[in-house]
């Protein structure tokens, strides 16, 4: 049985693992697009900011490391077209422009997602960037390196401008961010969100809210000013275009492969498409929020992982599962950690619960031992049935702690009262004598009682 | 209605809080052997080693701040009698001597537990110490600063042992752990335990396994030498007995209170001791481990807190209820945490499970992050019904967080497959890509599919 596999970054290059140790005998051949496979684009802003001192060091395996597990790897290979009733692919090798066509039993779509980059007059000047492949990251440093930017203005406001921000600040460019939306990380609710636009703002980021990208301005081909939607101009010799991704799903929808309602392929719990014998995994697909059992598109390395594990598996006759997401996310932003997991107060309002909420300052070691270090947390639960729906952390200790509790007690379907009495690890050097998890639970119940 | 609290440490300071707040108009008094109340044991470690630096500050609260919420706080009380029929106390005033009996509705022992010391020669000698209270406290502070001791012998093994043996050495003082049994840490396994052997042994902690105390010499006085029961002398001007603690039950077993299996109060989920109208809560009763059902005598301050809640509002006319324990425990020993919940696979297979087990080596970030920290992590699960039945972490990063992901696992009833999907947080600064109990819980999973 041959196995091909469309991609191999994330999704892809575990999917190709994951189905060699479940099928030793088959043939599995990975193309991937770029001449890097099996990277971690995550750590790409810490490459930037200079914490990570070579971005080979965010390669996690070369195509020999595959070859030498029986995986063909081949790079600079695009795959143009699926006949998935022929159960062939057309491929371009980008080496040499041929062309050919080469038939699969099982495929896996592992195309990933690309930054979404608006149609604006000036967006192709040189200076103007958008970060996510390997590409990508190697411009943006070459950039770095032989233009000095002392300028940047980053337009969209999500984790990666977030986290960009941060990068550039630490090379001594002065940046600002530029959000049209009046408010940033929409899936966390608005106070929590404004400690980070707090934190920002203290580090020297420049915020400008409800202003959108109208157009760039240059001169002899280079950036130097960008120009809002209310005309505001900012001087900038770079520009990055941080407004967010969309899925790679042309190749599947031209071969008549099913989308979902976000826009993303697709995919059962095994990671099947609706076509016999396509699987996907990964940014390209969707998959489902299992608190309120709706389609979700959460484009995060974590999940690829999960889901390629599980593609790869399937493909390879095994008969695993992916039971979706929490949508669980976490981002580091200067001192601060951001976490978040399940539904924000306002979602799970929006999704038909009724949801209460505390809101609390919380520390990761007992109040009296040094070095402790704060955090604001919020727990939100349904009032009817006091089960714990979500959480929210920010701040400088322990967040992605308390989000990884909460998680788990999502995956447990927890209520308040069992959380309460939860048994976790105390010693004054690892968290208060209560964990705010365990007390934000203690508070939450008592609001249930009344 | 009259409640009064036995003792005001951990679980009786928390319950006189929680009664005040369940029952506005009762009267509470709280009657405390020592002249502080409300004071972190799980600190005076780090007041010893001076990372705490006043010892004032593991005192959570004074007498005056429970006056503030009208609990009467009366210190150098010691509890003599209970008379259950005629619900009388009988007090002695530590000051004058003087004895009241005093007439309660509702009691809370919250008694403690206090350090075994073991009747050989030479106990009574200046320079034997033991570490539980606060007076034990200030004889420890007293004697490091007059004395200045050079040579320090602990005996015994145990979390209070190990964490005094940090804090001596970073004194200057040279230390040596005797332990009577061939081992440490029996809660662990023995190749998790081994870990932190090595790690005090490369700290320059010396550690004698199988040397028992057997008798201690002295000259004016004052401790010289400690002598083990091989015949081994070790040159000390300070000697430690750390060799474990047992529950404060005199008063209740003369009052005709039952004890359980283990020694401890005998109480039910809303820590009802079997006499009507008294309850207990903290290191003088026991609880239920929840994985196997049976009675556990488990002395740590987070469960003092949470027992003491559940007491103080059943007390004042509530209807709490404290479910019992998974075994959650962690210390620091010098860079390495050292945790542990639920059942190790020793104890597992002694509880009738059949348990099978992954043991790897883990992190805190990816693997391309700077000062990523090492650790090692085991993840047992059961065989036949693959639920999750306890992990043990030890090493230098998020052992705190990968243990209390297990114990909301443990609470959740998950199984390894439930786990395997967890969607926790992920970003490179905070985790590898798939959490260690993600892998760990994948591993499992295919183990035991075989």
């Amino acid at each position: 049985m041959r196995i091909i596999i469309v991609g191999g970054v994330a999704a892809g290059a575990k999917a190709a693992a994951k189905a060699r140790r479940t099928g030793p005998d088959h043939e599995i051949i990975l193309y991937q697009d770029e001449a890097e496979v099996s990277y971690s684009a995550c750590g790409m802003p810490y490459v930037i900011g200079g914490i990570i001192d070579n971005r080979r060091k965010i390669v996690i395996r070369q195509p020999e490391d595959f070859g030498r597990d029986g995986i063909q790897v081949l790079t600079r290979r695009l795959v143009t077209h699926i006949d998935p009733e022929q159960r062939q692919l057309t491929v371009r090798n980008r080496l040499d422009d041929s062309e050919e066509r080469v038939s699969y039993d099982r495929l896996i779509l592992a195309t990933g997602a690309r930054p979404m980059v608006p149609e604006v007059e000036g967006i192709t000047l040189e200076g103007v960037l958008t970060l996510r492949n390997f590409a990508d990251l190697a411009r943006f440093l070459s950039l770095l390196q032989t233009k000095r930017p002392k300028r940047a203005v980053i337009v969209g406001s999500g984790y990666i401008g977030l986290e960009l921000a941060e990068a550039l600040h630490a090379l001594g460019i002065k940046t600002t961010i530029v959000e049209k939306s009046p408010r940033i990380l929409p899936r966390f609710d608005v106070e929590m969100a404004w400690h980070v636009v707090e934190h920002l703002v203290e580090n020297g980021v420049e915020l400008m809210l409800g202003e959108g990208l109208a157009k760039l301005h240059g001169e002899n081909g280079r950036v130097t000013t960008v120009e809002t939607d209310t005309g505001t101009l900012l001087a900038a010799d770079l520009a990055v275009i941080a407004v967010g991704v969309r899925p790679n799903v042309e190749l599947a929808k031209t071969a008549g492969i099913a989308l979902g309602e976000t826009g993303a392929i697709a995919v059962n719990s095994a990671m099947e498409t609706r076509m016999p014998g396509i699987y996907a995994a990964g940014d390209c697909c969707e998959t489902v929020n299992r608190l309120n059992g709706k389609p979700v598109w959460m484009p995060l390395g974590d999940i690829a992982n999960l889901q390629g594990r599980v593609a790869g598996e399937n493909a390879a006759g095994g008969n695993a599962r992916f039971p979706g997401v929490f949508g669980t996310a976490i981002f580091k932003s200067f001192d601060m950690g951001v976490a978040m997991t399940g539904l924000s107060e306002q979602t799970a309002r929006e999704s038909g619960f009724d949801p209460v909420s505390v809101e609390m300052e919380g520390s990761d070691r007992a109040r009296y031992y040094p070095s402790r270090r704060p955090f604001f947390f919020k727990l939100v639960a349904d009032r009817r049935s006091g089960l714990v729906l979500g959480a929210q952390a920010v701040g400088e200790g322990a967040v992605d702690k308390m989000i990884d509790i909460v998680a788990t007690a999502l995956l447990g379907k927890l209520t308040c009262a069992d959380l309460e009495n939860a048994d976790l690890a105390y010693s004054p050097p690892f968290s208060p004598v209560l964990s705010p998890v365990i007390v934000a639970a203690g508070a939450l119940n008592n609001k249930m009682s009344w």
